[in-house]
């Protein structure tokens, strides 16, 4: 009576580090970077599985993130037959504004976060890390590439080392200006190019990839769960100011 | 340089009783009606009020529902001058529904799930409580009037009264069955009919309030945020039969 997608998928879980008692943020920048080749391969070898349409990778660190049944250090993929529905708003809200404005809007964001510098919070030569305009959470962060592009696994080798750079910077400010609170990360990747070959040709235009962090210092109330806003006490200006200096402002 | 809405609204809390050591399950029936009769008199106030878009009546039962701040039993109600955004997304499925099927969505749910029964967990002359089809959480919940009615506040007395009791129910199976977790409730209600004469004028078709109770008996990890998709490990029918059965199935 219904037509159902194929239960079909993979979960794998990519094991950090040998060391027990280390997390992300504590590794070596070389051990960081090895973390995301691994992620590179395990996406290039599922984009091969053509039932697979995307590939999503999150951590959750510590247990008011999720992190209950396994301690040690990890990261997480999950490989679905179909978009996810959170993916593809943001597929379509890319395609709206690049229909609108001839530009990617990730482009346009870090233009702007980049000239108006408020809400960074660490850079280098290939990204920023700067906390979102409107944050749904207090010290949330977000990692976008400086140059323009959809597909996280075709990374070149010194964009890796910059993004294992960046990533420990600001997981080591997190650990040592907030005190290390829960946190999810998540990869925002585009989905593969299927199914046919004029699927969404262009996504490699509308969409850049980029990694989420959400700290999570509170519950979610019944009023995110009803409304789909976020109540955050902290502007992300402060936020900020907060993670990039010596102390509380 | 930006259209920014008002930044009005309001922000209520409703005391559920005068004794701090009760939980809404446990008050009399009378005590609940006198709550749903606060609910009705306050939305009707705000609807005067032509800044007001939204009403959002909600309550957060234990801390890890996000009610660490006040420990007395209450309800709270946000005024917006928007229609919320997962509200708007409800709004859309049913008019879109509606538009296909030429009949209310909840109207068939109702009719469904009182044929099938198997996720049936409450029931009296006027409302159903079931499990629904893709709860996302273990022992999620959903109260619906069998009355068609996209107001909350034209709910008459016995309903009202009727409402009381069905609520009263399952809060307790959830106490009772499950050992009493944290749980989030909210309203779905439709938005005020403005700003134009015209405004949506196919909504008290389409739409029809209902009451979500989600437990939160674990937390929300990376997977649920980048996605959008939940990991339920709880099948509806599984949850449904347990709260309406003596123990264990």
């Amino acid at each position: 009576m219904h037509d159902l997608m194929n239960g079909v998928g993979a979960h794998e879980i990519i094991v950090e580090t040998s060391r027990h008692d280390r997390s992300l943020h504590e590794l070596e920048i070389e051990e960081i970077s090895d973390i995301i080749r691994a992620y590179v391969a395990r996406i290039i070898d599922l984009e091969g599985d053509r039932r697979v349409r995307y590939v999503l990778i999150f951590k959750n660190h510590g247990e008011g993130a999720g992190a209950h049944t396994i301690s040690h250090s990890i990261s997480q993929l999950i490989a679905l037959p179909i978009t996810p529905r959170a993916v593809k708003t943001k597929l379509m809200i890319a395609r709206d504004y690049f229909a609108l404005k001839e530009r990617c809007i990730y482009c346009d964001v870090l233009q702007q976060e980049l000239k108006g510098r408020k809400r960074l919070i660490g850079e280098n030569e290939d990204f920023v890390a700067f906390a979102p305009f409107a944050s749904r959470f207090p010290f949330e962060m977000c990692v976008l590439p400086k140059f323009h592009s959809s597909a996280f696994s075709r990374i070149g080798a010194t964009q890796g080392r910059n993004l294992a750079l960046i990533l420990r910077d600001v997981l080591q400010k997190l650990d040592q200006k907030v005190g290390g609170p829960p946190y999810n990360l998540s990869l925002h990747d585009r989905p593969f190019l299927r199914p046919r070959g004029n699927y969404w040709n262009t996504i490699e235009e509308d969409f850049h990839w980029h990694i989420e962090i959400l700290p999570q210092m509170s519950r979610i109330t019944g009023f995110e769960w009803a409304s789909g806003f976020f109540y955050n006490p902290l502007p992300p200006e402060v936020a900020a100011r907060y993670l990039s200096s010596g102390g509380p402002v």
